[in-house]
């Protein structure tokens, strides 16, 4: 329950996770977790994957990930063309827009044990009594209560009269699958709880909210949105992902580490802890980077990226060689002050601490190039580096 | 133009019934006029009454009346069972109240000459995508002018998100039956303004609204309202039309000599001035009520009425014989004091004044019974009143 937990902002209501898992365990069932989708925007980012990654946990532990893709709604649109984020899409965009959603979602989630289930199957079926009845079970002021539409209807901005039932649809979708949970942002609250009120009123235990928080975008100011340009997409290059996080402002690096890199608490905590004690931030963000390529793309893309970055940035060459590549994370994570011993120790398990004292006494260790002969010399390490060690020991460690 | 804007309380736009008569003389067509009907409540009553009088002053010009059926709403009625004029009814009931309906509106209109349409015809064939492209069309804050939604939004009390969606199905109405002019109450003002909104969103010319005052109940404060127990129903039995016009308030009069009665201007102008000048209320109320019946009834109703009142309430009794009635409000609207020989001669045009002068001086006239013999003496007459003229000629005369 503590992972469950872990940086989710809001949970509604408060008790209801642990309701819902004894009730699963009382009914010897999974959980129905749900996720809706919007087909407008297909392109997921790393404030996409706050939620995804959440979702996963609950994957891991065996529960049912339903996505919702609102094929319905995004065929319709806006009508009066006036909200740009909302154009009325062909059947055959909708269903790209989806393939590229669930390719991606693929990055984090096993797609092959999420359900993919598209809302027009119900909404399609229903005519103006249904939308009536439907209606009737929600009040204008439960609808007006939403942030941007109190704040538009006392600023005398028109609310076109459809707007008010997109959040129903929303809410009947969680009817329809029956869900348990629905994860979202918190920016999804409101739409959130539509699903509660409507499951209570057709006697359905209510679903729990789950809200992921809203990460920042590159600017540090914004939440991370496409439309306002700030974003790291899930498919960005390992180039891009790390020119673009080595741009941030230094005041998101704590967000960053907690919501987008997948280290563990204890490792997290160290970072914390290093950048509190005036750590250059440079090197944080450098951590992260790496840690984020590494998620999306593979190790060796994360030190590829890092090495363009030194490259193109701090114009700094490496030495060309085969170079065995070993992330170092959990022995940073252990020493708080780390050595060159250490170091050499961790890398070569098979050998005893003094013999590598030895080797590097007699000037066997390099360092980048550079031959370093003090065992409890203090390293620090913030990106790729490289160990020769002896004739046939290339290592390069990462801290990620 | 005189007699149909006579009494017309709200025309919108002020200009419009003359651009809609010129319009339909340039087509050479005949205007739609709109009168919606919800057939929960089909007793009609002299508060309708006012609007089917200016709907017959059209269909007596030539021009198309047609009558919406609310039959798809009212079938729905309120889901959530607050509003307890709205229950949902069966088919059959709906029915029997159009029936009801239309069978009363024949009491003032020409009901073979009357279109009469039902809603659910369009309103079932609408599935959410045409819903929510009729609904992208009006704004929330159009919608929440209506007087009884701002104020219920403003004290907090619910209003579920269906009620939001009636008084645009009514605006598709007038779209669907293409309506020229949609008649009401005032207090249809609002809802006969978004006809005109989605007929203009369909590229449709608007249909003027033309609202009727609402008159006033037997309690001459509320409005006439068959929940507020106040109404003189056009199916009320003479006896009970008497009786409850006798009890309206004296500051009523005025407007329902002006909307309830059917004198042409210039009566209505003389009893005026008479009561301005003192007459006593009570006479002014039998005149109304004696027209209210002959309208809904027969003139020999309304004396019979005013006899039954009389006997019940002023203990009179009348002679047993038989009179030939005769309505003398027109010889009253032209004579602002009246006496027995005008009466007479009005009575018998086949008579020289001169003759009947003679027969009031031999004693030949008597009034109620009472012998007459002054053929200037003033008389006032309020009620029925019996007139005997030598061996044959027996009067009944009324003021209405």
């Amino acid at each position: 329950m503590k992972t469950i937990k872990e940086n989710v902002e809001i949970i509604l209501p408060e008790n209801g996770l642990e309701q819902k898992f004894k009730l699963a365990g009382q009914e010897n069932r999974k959980l129905i977790i749900k996720l809706g989708f919007d087909p407008t925007a297909p392109d997921l980012h790393l404030g996409h994957a706050v939620v995804l990654k959440k979702l996963k946990t609950f994957q891991d532990l065996g529960h049912r990930i339903v996505i919702v893709i609102g094929n319905f709604t995004a065929r319709i649109g806006d009508p009066t063309g006036k909200n740009k984020s909302r154009p009325p899409l062909s059947r055959e965009a909708i269903m790209l827009n989806a393939q590229t959603y669930v390719n991606q979602l693929s990055k984090i989630l096993d797609i092959n044990r999420c359900e993919i289930t598209y809302n027009a199957e119900w909404l399609e079926k229903l005519n103006l009594s249904d939308t009536i009845l439907l209606l009737s079970k929600i009040t204008v002021a439960q609808i007006m209560h939403r942030t941007d539409f109190s704040k538009r209807f006392q600023q005398n901005l028109p609310i076109a009269m459809h707007e008010l039932i997109y959040p129903v649809l929303q809410g009947l979708d969680s009817v329809k699958i029956q869900a348990d949970i629905e994860m979202g942002g918190t920016d999804q609250l409101f739409n959130c709880t539509m699903g509660r009120q409507l499951q209570e009123a057709e006697g359905f235990p209510p679903q729990v909210v789950m809200c992921m928080p809203l990460l920042k975008g590159l600017d540090g100011k914004e939440k991370m949105s496409k439309s306002l340009n700030n974003i790291i997409g899930l498919t960005d290059e390992p180039n891009e992902i790390f020119g673009k996080m080595m741009s941030v402002p230094d005041e998101v690096i704590p967000e960053y580490l907690e919501l987008v890199t997948d280290f563990d608490q204890t490792t997290r905590q160290h970072w914390m802890e290093k950048l509190n004690n005036g750590e250059n931030p440079m090197i944080l963000k450098k951590i992260i980077a790496g840690n984020v390529i590494r998620q999306y793309h593979t190790e060796q893309d994360a030190i590829n990226a890092a090495q363009y970055f030194a490259q193109q940035f701090q114009s700094r060459s490496f030495q060309e060689k085969n170079f065995t590549v070993v992330s170092i994370a959990e022995l940073i994570r252990d020493h708080d002050q780390l050595n060159l011993l250490d170091l050499c120790a961790f890398l070569r398990k098979d050998e005893s601490r003094s013999a590598l004292k030895r080797l590097i006494d007699s000037g066997g260790v390099a360092v980048n190039d550079h031959k370093m002969t003090d065992s409890y010399g203090l390293l620090k390490i913030s990106g790729p580096v490289r160990i020769r060690m002896g004739k046939r020991g290339y290592f390069e460690v990462t801290p990620f």
